[in-house]
């Protein structure tokens, strides 16, 4: 089969691709919530109560009633008598009648009567003698609160039954705290999907062996297990399947039906990436979609849907596999796990060293290396990064591991001036 | 103890704690290069061999000796006699000799006599009739190749003992291809340092338990604990200390010797922070460095050095925690493990939806959620990311919980305005 490349633009090429793809709710299973950092939601949580569960005084200061308050300030003062203390974690005993009030702390109970927080520091305690000379303690208010001031009420966090996480979302710490807020002690998360890998090369031999003049180490069966594992998928390695359609056909088989999409980096010369397309073309319906994209590194990828399954062609050369994965595999592992969240790639801004010029109509992926400018006196967070482009043949895999991320050029620019902001995609 | 807040700058804040604490080499483990994803690089790594070991052609076409090019053009082609094919991984049995030449795969090894790679778009296969009327394959070249062209040399990637990893460096997908690349199995990292968490308050209760009415659920536990998984450390919870001073001092104790560093979370009333002060204080020297920094959230923030490692006390309202570990912990954590990469925070530049106002003098951050303008069918990379502020009171840990990330508002700013780019630091 000759290589014909209809070269379509990567973001052209991915959305064909997730257009194939079925729609299908991600299998899930119940996790405890602690343990779900990184996982995504199968199903929507909804709040067991309200939180806070009573009214909570937001800062230290006393209990009050707001009308007691109307009218005072500093050249007029109020007094109200001081009844007790609100005890932390303790449901008040005391109610607030007309001109008394009770000290509170950040966090405690309004008590019953109470409508309203002084603050400590708009107050003053006095001490006055009753009428049988017994000493009364009071509190010197000198300016007034509204009803709510400096109170948290029930449900201002969230209410009963309101679904506080989405199904989709991604896990982070805030989330955790939630749970934790409201006793949810369980999540239903997506399964990480199994994405099969396969290497092919008659040249390529396991990283453990030593190769013969020649050969070279497998690396794509092991930076993409990583990148999957990264974005929440779950590798399964299916070795290295030499330049022979029929091992290539019968191996990428068996991954197909063991896992949920299959990733397979061609062998690199031109025979062995006919075998890929071949052996892809074989596994089913429909089929491959694209075969080469206007990307570089990356032209000779295919991308393609097989019995349902997303099974992606990756060029052999690693740089170039790592910049596809990112670029193809991620989106479609984030897809199966049901992630509703459209994110951005995490990057930062920099300021580019040098020109650099691209081919039109091509998108180009540029490495690159971030550090401070001028200097690392500057705190971190009024430094301007700067970027300086990483020159080397998408061959070599230390260019990549030298690198702090990759700039992406649009297919309609023809490159980037010095001085030129540019956005720094993470890798 | 009176709460006395000097208020310190976050970012200058930072800076004295770092400097007050000692240089140490971190603890370091052996593990398979393969598992180390994540992992923080704890000694410097050499390439054990030259990569690529032998020459290697980057494209499919013919093996020739450039000399036997030189002069030739699409007008008048030169002739090559076809001697063999190099066979992918198989060190070559034939030798260049003048005018000839052997076809070879991307990724083959050059054969001896050989010092550069013709592409095959460059040629055409002819064959014509020796003297004896056998056939001879020839090509036809239809351009000059210089020495060396379309050939990796010997050590390109990398050279023989070459420091390829350096001592500090976090393992991405592409170290772990690298690693593999050079056979490298083994890696020595930086082993997580634990990081005591200890919560307090007599109002906080497990999240597994029905709070009594005045009660909350423990928030920062698991949240925090979260935050330190994710950044590379070993969290170590213990658990909920009453607000007492003795108590506290005593977890605070044995959690300081069991551990590289402590974040405690003071319980929110006045006297319950101050007694995480006086148990902070207790510790060791040279104690207590900053009280209070000037950032909302987080203002009643401690930051203090004892018996050489560092202890942060946190306010305790769940969203105010959360941020302060980012802003302290994480960067004490990265120190710890020997991160060398002064790194940015992965953040998106979105344009802010309404003006936002705060105080001069004083660094804010800003929980928002960021959404894309103006409508999804723009392709992602395309589009505009617009930052939309949640307003909350930082207790609410759910207006954390519903942000894609934080705006910071540095301290000689009063405010952003609406239509202004943001940089929006991801949670």
């Amino acid at each position: 089969m000759p290589e014909f490349l209809r070269l379509s633009p990567p973001i052209q090429a991915l959305q064909i691709l997730l257009d194939s793809l079925p729609e299908r709710k991600p299998a899930d299973e119940a996790i405890r919530s602690i343990d779900a950092l990184g996982r995504v939601l199968a199903a929507d949580v909804r709040a067991p109560h309200s939180l806070p569960e009573f009214p909570r005084s937001s800062v230290d200061g006393f209990a009050v009633r707001a009308n007691d308050t109307f009218g005072v300030s500093e050249a007029l003062p109020g007094y109200l008598q001081l009844v007790g203390e609100i005890l932390m974690g303790k449901s008040p005993t005391v109610v607030i009648t007309p001109d008394t009030c009770v000290s509170i702390h950040t966090g405690g109970m309004l008590p019953e009567g109470a409508n309203a927080v002084l603050m400590l520091e708009h107050s003053q305690a006095v001490k006055r003698r009753g009428p049988g000379n017994e000493e009364i303690n009071e509190i010197e208010i000198l300016r007034p609160v509204a009803v709510g001031e400096n109170v948290i009420l029930v449900g201002e966090d969230v209410k009963k039954d309101q679904i506080v996480l989405k199904a989709g979302a991604r896990i982070r710490p805030a989330e955790i705290g939630g749970c934790m807020a409201l006793g949810i002690s369980l999540l239903r998360v997506a399964i990480p999907p199994r994405i099969g890998i396969i290497s092919s090369g008659d040249e390529v031999v396991p990283p453990d062996c030593s190769p013969h003049p020649g050969q070279v180490r497998d690396v794509n069966s092991h930076s993409l297990a990583a990148l999957v594992k990264d974005s929440g998928g779950d590798p399964v390695l299916y070795g290295i399947v030499p330049d022979n359609l029929q091992a290539m056909k019968s191996v990428a088989g068996i991954a197909l039906n063991e896992c949920d999409a299959i990733l397979i980096t061609a062998g690199s010369s031109a025979s062995a990436r006919d075998h890929t397309a071949e052996a892809i073309a074989s596994l089913g319906g429909p089929g491959i979609l694209v075969h080469g994209v206007n990307v570089r590194p990356g032209k000779p990828t295919i991308l393609a849907v097989c019995g349902g399954k997303a099974v992606i062609g990756l060029p052999g050369n690693p740089v170039s596999a790592l910049v596809i994965g990112k670029l193809f595999a991620i989106p479609i592992i984030e897809r199966m796990l049901g992630l509703n969240v459209v994110h951005p790639h995490p990057s930062v801004l920099a300021k580019m060293e040098m020109n650099i010029a691209s081919q039109a109509g091509r998108e180009d992926w540029v490495a690159v290396r971030i550090h401070s400018s001028p200097s690392q006196s500057i705190p971190s967070e009024e430094r301007i990064w700067m970027a300086e482009p990483i020159f080397g043949k998408s061959n070599l895999i230390f260019s990549l591991a030298m690198a702090d991320g990759l700039v992406r050029i649009p297919p309609n620019s023809t490159g980037v001036s010095s001085g030129e902001m540019v956005e720094v995609v993470l890798l």
